[in-house]
């Protein structure tokens, strides 16, 4: 952890709610001046910490911006996801900031974050609209030891960490949408793109795209999808802290590829299952080139959706979009 | 095509043999003078061309030296594989310079070629020797509308392709050991690397990078693969053109993806089959952590290898090591 992560996380857990400068500096090894020219780095980019002779540092409040180092230091050791992170103010898209990490062959688990994408997208190339500091647009790079047609798995994966993280920062109970889409009320809430780099038998890389609707109103969104998304004020009518609601995704998101790693994708399908709208239901699946009408049962074991069709048949799908029909 | 394509074409197909300049500048559209520049520049990279005021222009040789211009200049206008070339002096790997290519979203069908690699590499990151100007090293970039997991299919079209073509440039017959290499005589002649960029539904690019040993006598390979590998050159006791040798390969290539997007893999698998040493035999095959025994009985729709196990099951193999078992 560098000395700023190491001094936001001692200010964060201070039992008094304030730390000596003489005990910042026994903690940290190095001069107590050296920790004052930290306090004042770390006051320059919007973190109010007060200082007295008697009373030691205290903070008071984080700016509403996002910092790697302070997500470092409120997160226990991550076993992979999260262990290392990085912020840009600005990319195209985290993924292909990502995809030049897996490509130089960087350790997966490493974030990356952007304030700001100018690129950002969904799947098959589509737009992803992300507002400046309004909402968490980020990557993950993974290798995962799996065949390329499993890569499914992280998807449903991911999508039950997200609904996860948000249940517990928020109280909100996200529904997942097949395959890669999560709603509150109908409306969209965040999306995962998840693109893979590969041989025919093995994934060489993967990258989980995630972007999440935190602080939007609904002035905030462009006209066109004004009625069809939303954010987790809207929902709930309060802003949120992202370092908050991205830290609680990032403990969910390494805790559920640790049970991928250990193959429990089973019992993550099942919560999957329960918290999935498509399930169940009569759906009409546009893929491709092709069109599926049929009854949505279950994920299989790479994490397909399996639909019974018309003439009784059961389809494996990888993709597509989803129309629920009316239920007759 | 470029002048120097076009000059290149009219001398070899010229049916005296030679080619007046004022037919190549009319042909052309550029100058006498401009011709004769040219005609100089080609001399100076290793074209042997005669010019005499009666003869006209004669090309009397090529240079052992691969040059896009050339080829494109032996090539009738293809579909799609070949349409662009593009030839270094020496990368880190083919299919390094097509990956960049696709992500740049450069067309499909263009084909890059080195005449040395630094870091060529076979499936899961082996090293794959590259003797510059001894073979063929180069790498073409696709983007089927195929599922990830239909990809094994372009690799199954591939071996055909390079069989074919070397049987009709050579009058050698390699056999095809699945899933990746072709053989001559039990030895190494060729091999395969299949890449993709995908999402989950849908593949992005995807690369075929294919090493051809052509010109290597057995002192050119390393001690460790002197005994596992051969050449056209050590196959046949003759020295070939590499350039006809790529060019009956682009033609093959070609001509089979055409197939690949009529959706003909059905009959491409069946002479895939007529080929493959690896089919009808019982092997052992190491993928990923897992070994199957059986016997390899076909390939399925999507390329994949089909083999019965000692329990009678059918298992679906992407890739992997095999070792052919002695029949009992």
């Amino acid at each position: 952890m560098t000395p700023d992560a190491q001094i936001l996380r001692a200010l964060r857990t201070a039992k008094t709610g304030a730390v000596s400068g003489t005990d910042l500096s026994q903690r940290l090894g190095i001069s107590r001046a050296a920790i004052w020219a930290r306090i004042e780095e770390l006051r320059s980019i919007g973190y109010d910490i007060q200082a007295g002779p008697h009373l030691g540092y205290r903070l008071i409040s984080s700016p509403d911006r996002l910092h790697a180092d302070d997500l470092l230091s409120r997160l226990d050791p991550p076993q992979i996801i999260g262990r290392d992170i990085r912020v840009f103010q600005e990319t195209s898209s985290t993924n292909d900031v990502v995809e030049k990490f897996g490509r130089d062959g960087v350790k997966e688990g490493v974030v990356v974050l952007a304030e700001s994408q100018t690129k950002g997208r969904g799947r098959l190339g589509r737009k992803w609209v992300s507002q400046t500091g309004k909402g968490l647009w980020f990557s993950v790079l993974l290798r995962p030891d799996l065949r390329p047609s499993a890569a499914t798995q992280l998807t449903a994966a991911t999508a039950v960490a997200l609904t996860e993280a948000i249940r517990q920062a928020t109280s909100l109970q996200p529904d997942i949408k097949w395959p890669n889409d999560l709603l509150i009320g109908g409306r969209k809430i965040a999306g995962i793109l998840t693109e893979l780099s590969a041989e025919l038998d093995h994934i060489k890389h993967l990258i989980l795209g995630i972007g999440l609707n935190v602080n939007q109103d609904s002035g905030d969104f462009p006209p066109e999808i004004r009625r069809t998304a939303t954010s987790l004020r809207l929902a709930s009518g309060t802003m949120w802290d992202r370092a908050d609601i991205a830290v609680a995704i990032l403990v969910q998101l390494d805790r559920i590829y640790h049970r991928i790693k250990k193959q429990q994708f089973g019992a993550i399908a099942e919560e999957y299952e329960r918290q999935c709208l498509t399930l169940g239901h009569r759906v009409m699946i546009q893929t491709g080139s092709r069109t599926i009408q049929g009854r949505a049962e279950s994920l299989d074991a790479d994490g397909a959706l399996l639909v019974r069709t018309q003439h009784g048949r059961l389809e494996r799908i990888l993709g597509g979009d989803v129309t629920l029909e009316k239920s007759s």
